[in-house]
């Protein structure tokens, strides 16, 4: 199922960019958890086209339907259907997207796999596609929330090579909505901004970091060997558009260190086991160990640039093509969203896991 | 299924490090495979403990038995059971180890998790469970060089802060396993060599960077969702012990280019579509698209090491603990089989569900 | 996920009765298949309420809308999203529901499970869930057929205690369609109506038998242990509302016999290996033999009736109930799309399957 | 995963009859079981071949082994590997089987399927496969019995015409094993096995039934739709070793009632919502209601009979074929404790799903 994520939190999500609508199926929500469609739409708002000037113009209200799985405010324990409608499609405006491949997207892939693709906007590649994965996940940030305080907040920490200063302290919804770029850092986010409207000038885009952190996880959840927790949010990261790269805790920088510099001393903090340091992002041996969860992801730039480039077409002939369309030049700000979502969705799944083998029985 | 990876070519591994063997089951292999004993063991001998004076001592022969699933000579489509036997466990040397959580080990989330661990060797998160990655990937590796010649290659590119120069070709077996270190830069491997024998003789441990090509996979690979062939490449390296980040093609640093410097722009070679650089590491929109598959892994430097540290115990008090027992001063070394491994897995099982869906009827 | 079907060829199924939808959403479908709306409105009218003086006067005109997958009239290989939207839904009707448990209805269950339910007319437990598994096997029926002229017949053999004579060949859909209780014997058809319209003028419901046959399966189809194929097509035979048993070839008829009598002797036919019998039913060790295969389906009588049923209400108080709403008094006539469509998702799936496993590589 | 069952408590069977082991792996299990092997033993003892007169003379003493998994006595979470090495292997007695096919067993469709097949004993497809469901299922038990007292209780009805009285008891389970063909009615019991005596001499075989009950179940176990209760049991039972059909509750004969015999009418017994009868066999809407869970499963007579029959070799010639080597005249007495086996399987994933769903967030 390869549209499909979680073991026992299933999302299912459909629709091509310039087809009729996009949806998502929630198979395996817990039965009772209160919900009003205005808490989908919240998260769904702050991945919508249009919400600043430094995003895509096309005019998507993105306006939500629950179509199942819901009774009088609650939820039932059956599947929960959302669909969302496209009313600003253009297919017209992709032609000749049916007929060359565009450098560094998914064309020719797509026709190598499947033989035929729906070229319009990019159809089933289309970000668009993650509108699904926002309304999945924003009832799963509230079962998080619910179940015990659990906050999610990620956040731009670099466009381009403008890095922000690295944060002491997990920053507020406020901290990071402020700026429509999302980066918590005022002084560096106005700097972004700049950059990624005179990208968009010049017909250009650039890419960034993303980093996510999660307090307030209980420690215990994960599995030994191939899911691991840090692994399912690999997989969960690396399945966004536009990703080449994970790490958590210490990453990249901390295979520079030596053993006795990057180990986590545990001590006794208020009677918790707690470790002095974090360079485990909160993950030991693939389960949580109850300290926050830290990780980032890395994020190419657009590859819809407005400049004409070198490609084939479908017949392998060489030609150009110049992108069109209405397209992010950054898509960073409103990936944030999604990789809350998606995270969201890693953990609640991880948490019914293991209460299923650990929680059914006592012995 | 945690200890399960895979969803057509279904690798589950089993087993303790200080428990009576280690072994595998491997379920969905294409019959009539031809398969020798020696074709695996020659893999496992690359993992094997005591291989070199760089890792660790334990006398383990890794002697592989397949207990079914062939018949003669060939697979049979049935599963392929698979087990090695603990000859050198020590469990006794692990008591300290039963009652003191070890720093940035799985000690603690263990307990939190299952309430109850085997403690012996890290037990089942020990990365002796790599035994079974290993004796599956050797039969997905034969398999892929049967379908088409397709090569995997993986090798140590930075140990600790010294970094082999880049390659400029793909690099043959020989040149990998010249060395030890498994770097195919000569004159560095020597060096990273005298610093793993220096850390191990510091009593402390270091990390490092593997990298990981394949060359002659054909395009159309991946989903084009959540199972993207990244993502799946994401997940099976960070469910390895000790791996703390994964990018592919321009990764990290490709978030540091502008779309117009990172775009690879198709054209026609020989009559393929082809592009001229390769940042997207082979994979466009979650495809292959027919280019060779770069990625990293980073790895942290070995938790355990011969100084005492400070921790708790499994009451919570305050204690020390000096690392005992036989281990790797750095895992990279043995860590390049279990990468390719890996690979392998995750390359069959997409070729299958790739068959399996664009394949089976034609129309 | 467990409202979805199927390993390879995935159906997810979503709604509730009185819900402003029900729908569907199939994943893993194969690229390219030519695909028209009226090719699922056609098995959803043989499904639909109200199609004759027999079924429930719901009146539903079940009209399919497809969401996504399909690109210039052929799937592309993404999920196909089909929606029905609910358009005679009466939820006021069903208040008495809400506060009593309907004997062998699954209100009480539901409650039980998840401590909540949508009563309005079953909510989920209603048999209107099937119109999204009609849908879907209408796409796995055009596929069998174009993949090799499969066909799959289900008919009725039994209402209550009027049993059709044995047909001694595979009936065509006209037989078949030509009666509104779907049995092709045509005199005992003309009884089964009668005998139904006497129990409902009565207030009462029956049941009775369904029998399926598939030709044109290739041999080779199935899996040996778990996924046996009569396996599979048993779960999802039980899976639909009102069924209370399966049985495959000679079923519970056959244990009468010795193996003397019942076993299938295999002989060649025109450069065929056949069986002069079929009390196999088609499948030997789990695995389709080339014959035809046939299997029978028992449903219960429908659990609505019109009369006062003594019973307790939602606090556990002994109270009455008599049936209101619209209902069939016997389900087996409609039932018939639905035990097909059913028959093609596990074909397809197992046919997908066993090309990947089998077909994928070549040694 | 075809040689895989269960979501959370997921059993993976391999090994051939006549090869080295036939094993299991266990994953899922809950951690801290109390597990002894004998406790394993004993359940494989019921299934050992030579334990009475009745069955084959193969002579397996079924010594069963667990290699992972358990710490001082208790499971930690992490997979129980379990083997049971082949020792009366006599691989030299079936050549003629590999030549040509055996009437009604499944040598023609492994040929079909894999184009390979063991032919030894039957490879893959015989029984033998059975003692890793058994070893896994005694867990599954063990946990049930721990959990709640829920037992389970499988016994012979039928053998051949031989039908045991009807029983208006739970069976204990010496009642059961009092006899060597597992039937509690001492009377018929003796008359079965005369006849098994019988036909075992005049070289041919027979079948029956089997019904298994169990109680203590409590209500809520089970999903509304595709993965119903009683379609995850049809399932378990019709993938084992010559079953020909499933039926729960009133079954095929409850498809000959009225809706007003039919349904089970609701009472308050001792503040507990409980039916008068039970011919819902426990399970409504796919849904434990607390009741006795009973069904019945149908048994074809033993493919393989002394007798000279008619086939085909491998190269569709027509041949004469008269069984060989050890064979049981009747499946059933052996097969009851693999039945009890499938259907704690069944109950303990169930019950783990429902705590995941259901019990994990309190809302």
């Amino acid at each position: 199922m390869p549209n499909s994520f979680g073991k026992l939190f299933t999302v299912t999500t459909w629709g091509e960019s310039h087809g009729g609508a996009v949806g998502v199926v929630v198979d395996g929500c817990p039965p009772r958890l209160p919900l009003e469609v205005s808490e989908i739409q919240v998260e769904l708002d702050r991945r919508r086209p249009g919400q600043s000037d430094l995003v895509t113009a096309r005019e998507e209200e993105d306006k939500v339907e629950i179509l199942s799985g819901l009774f009088e405010g609650r939820t039932t324990g059956t599947p929960i259907s959302m669909l969302v409608r496209n009313t600003d499609a253009r297919p017209g405006a992709y032609d000749e997207m049916g007929k060359k491949f565009r450098p560094s997207h998914a064309d020719f892939t797509y026709q190598a796999k499947f033989g035929i693709r729906d070229h319009q906007g990019g159809g089933r590649a289309s970000a668009r596609e993650t509108v699904g994965r926002v309304a999945a996940g924003a009832i799963a940030k509230k079962i998080l929330q619910l179940a015990g305080g659990v906050e999610i907040r990620a956040f731009v920490t670099r466009i381009h090579d403008l890095a922000a200063h690295s944060l002491d302290h997990f920053p507020s919804l406020d901290e990071v909505e402020d700026s429509p770029v999302r980066c918590p850092d005022p002084a560096t986010a106005a700097r972004m901004i700049a950059r990624i409207k005179a990208v968009r000038a010049d017909g250009d885009s650039v890419g960034g970091l993303i980093e996510c952190r999660v307090r307030g996880v209980p420690a215990g959840l994960g599995e030994p060997v191939f899911d691991r927790l840090e692994a399912d949010l690999a997989k969960a990261m690396l399945s966004l558009p536009a990703t080449k790269g994970f790490e958590i805790g210490s990453g990249f920088a901390g295979s520079l260190l030596k053993g006795s510099e990057h180990n986590d001393l545990f001590e006794n903090r208020e009677g918790q086991v707690r470790t002095r340091t974090n360079r485990s992002g909160g993950v030991q041996g693939g389960i949580s160990n109850g300290e926050e969860i830290r990780f980032g992801v890395a994020f190419k730039p657009t590859a819809t640039i407005l400049r004409p480039q070198a490609t084939v077409d479908v017949h392998g002939r060489a030609t150009k093509l110049a992108g069109r369309g209405r397209h992010d030049p950054c898509v960073l700000p409103r990936a944030v969203p999604i990789v809350e979502a998606m995270t969201a969705l890693v953990l609640v799944d991880h948490w019914m896991r293991q209460a299923a083998q650990c929680g059914t029985f006592k012995f």
